[in-house]
């Protein structure tokens, strides 16, 4: 951690929405500065079953990438990892479109028998997160399951049907949340949210309408975030109007929205303060009707991901004192 | 397969009753002999939940001996195994004493999605069998859980956690089938023992207390081995008074019966016509009231389980020539 990243450590606690490999680039980055007093609200509408394990892609991408455990090379899943398991899977005629590793497989296993016994997800997670030595909170969005269906001209597909069997190939035309309606959020992100020392809320660079869409769409959700008192902050998850990977611009754009950071400031609109945006798209800040912070958003190395996080951090503070020179924000749209 | 193996293939079908490794090597030696035309009844009691996965043990070792996935020098489990989720499994603070390989994990996996679904045992079983090139019928004794308890003077003892957990080291004062009244011989077995072509019926030198009671005490099985019109021979698992492993002898001299083949031919009265015992054990013939087969039964090498099996059909051969010869056999005890 160099001295500078140090300063952007104050009193505080800050809560940050992420969705996976993209939005927990940034998470790491948070935890790197500020490790126990970060809890990280993650996306759940991305979880399924499959052959009969409860799978929370999202949650196990954040454990990963926060203990260190992530693969560096391939995105996603647990480095070192092995696949016999998948290979006598294969041999068996089972389903091998989603890849199951053999270390991956016990936060599965013991995921889907912990909810058999009646655990909650968070419950769960939290004595993940522990055996991985990881200070901060990772808090499921939700305790209820909500299930990301992308609504396609073909017809409905199971959000990992979309994402990993069909390599977001499919046009997406509208996205539901399956289950939202009965959902609760979880308690920890109740109390997270509403903690008397709340210094910030950022919205991590995830794809808005896959990863960000369910936690914002989690009843209760957008009252918690606005009635907290504490700046909200995004990051675009654009860089010069493409996404660094994943289907962010290609969605947009199917979803007839432009692939611009003022679009994505029109999405979060009346939920932010501010937006953080690439130096590629700061020609467009001029057109953006909130504050806006101009970054190199792109987290190669994890030095990016601590200094993008330190910058997100400053904006936030920069927000807040602001805030208390001037009236209250007004009520959100 | 030698020449002399091939002189013991007749017209009919088998069926082999069996637990886990000690019978499977015999079941192997009949499976070479045999092919398609065996039916292998295997011992569920010995199957259980953990972690929320669906184990069936003594199947499994049918499964994995029979296709030459076994592990030869360990005994138990698949050959050329990995054990990186059970590595990751310790990490989180998971029940590591049973020990599950990640390439046997995929048998476990399947088996409980699939009776999640609503599929039979023995369906699921005869797929695996089928997706590992197995011609032979594997069939699990029932499709209802019977589940053997094993009774010590510390407590009743799950089957597993007295054997694996436990090292078998507590002492048996009883073994019951839990489960066992309200559970039915599968249909496939059914079907197996009223063969019009069953030549034999096999018991194998599993352990009778423990892996072939369990299918005995099947409601229903013993009629239907008394009913069928083939001999019934058993081949002992104990040589010179002792068990080749596991823990055979010692749990008879538990259950203050004498670690003898005459208390063999005695746990097996009324069942079966005739008993093979090892070299040995000869000097006992005499006090057998049954005939009675001398051969070297330990397996060591897959020649010693072909010429074993051959010398057990070629026993029940002989003893099928001599009922025809003779009045009917009188009625079981």
């Amino acid at each position: 951690m160099s001295g500078d990243a140090l300063s952007h450590i104050g009193p505080g606690r800050v809560v940050a929405l992420c969705g996976g490999v993209g939005g927990a680039k940034l998470a790491l980055g948070l935890y790197r500065l500020l490790g126990e007093d970060l809890s990280v609200v993650v996306n759940t509408g991305d979880d399924f079953e499959h052959l009969g394990l409860a799978i929370s892609p999202d949650v196990d991408t954040v454990l990963y990438t926060l203990s260190e455990r992530a693969d560096k090379e391939r995105g996603w899943g647990r480095e070192a990892e092995s696949w016999n398991f998948l290979g006598a899977l294969s041999e068996l005629g089972g389903e091998t479109w989603f890849q199951l590793g053999d270390k991956d497989l016990a936060l599965h296993v013991l995921r889907s028998a912990a909810l058999a016994r009646g655990e909650s997800l968070s419950d769960i997670v939290a004595s993940f997160a522990q055996h991985f030595g990881i200070k901060a909170k990772i808090l499921p969005m939700s305790d209820d399951p909500i299930r990301t269906v992308v609504e396609t001209p073909e017809g409905n597909l199971p959000f990992q049907r979309y994402f990993v069997e069909g390599r977001c190939e499919e046009e997406v035309i509208g996205v539901r949340f399956d289950g939202v309606d009965t959902a609760c959020v979880s308690k920890p992100v109740i109390a997270a949210l509403k903690a008397p020392d709340l210094r910030a809320i950022v919205i991590c660079p995830s794809n808005p309408f896959l990863s960000i869409d369910p936690i914002l769409a989690t009843p209760g959700m957008q009252h918690l975030i606005r009635s907290a008192k504490a700046p909200v902050v995004a990051v675009s998850p654009l860089i010069g109007g493409a996404a660094v990977k994943g289907p962010t611009a290609k969605i947009m754009t199917e979803l007839k929205v432009p692939a611009t950071v003022q679009a994505i400031a029109v999405h979060y609109r009346g939920l932010i303060d501010g937006l953080v945006i690439d130096q590629a798209d700061a020609a467009q800040r001029e057109d953006l009707e909130l504050p806006c912070s101009v970054s190199h958003t792109l987290m190669t190395t994890e030095e990016d991901r601590v200094r993008l996080a330190g910058e997100v951090l400053d904006f936030a503070n920069k927000l807040a004192l602001e805030a208390e020179a001037a009236p209250p924000r007004g009520a959100a749209s």
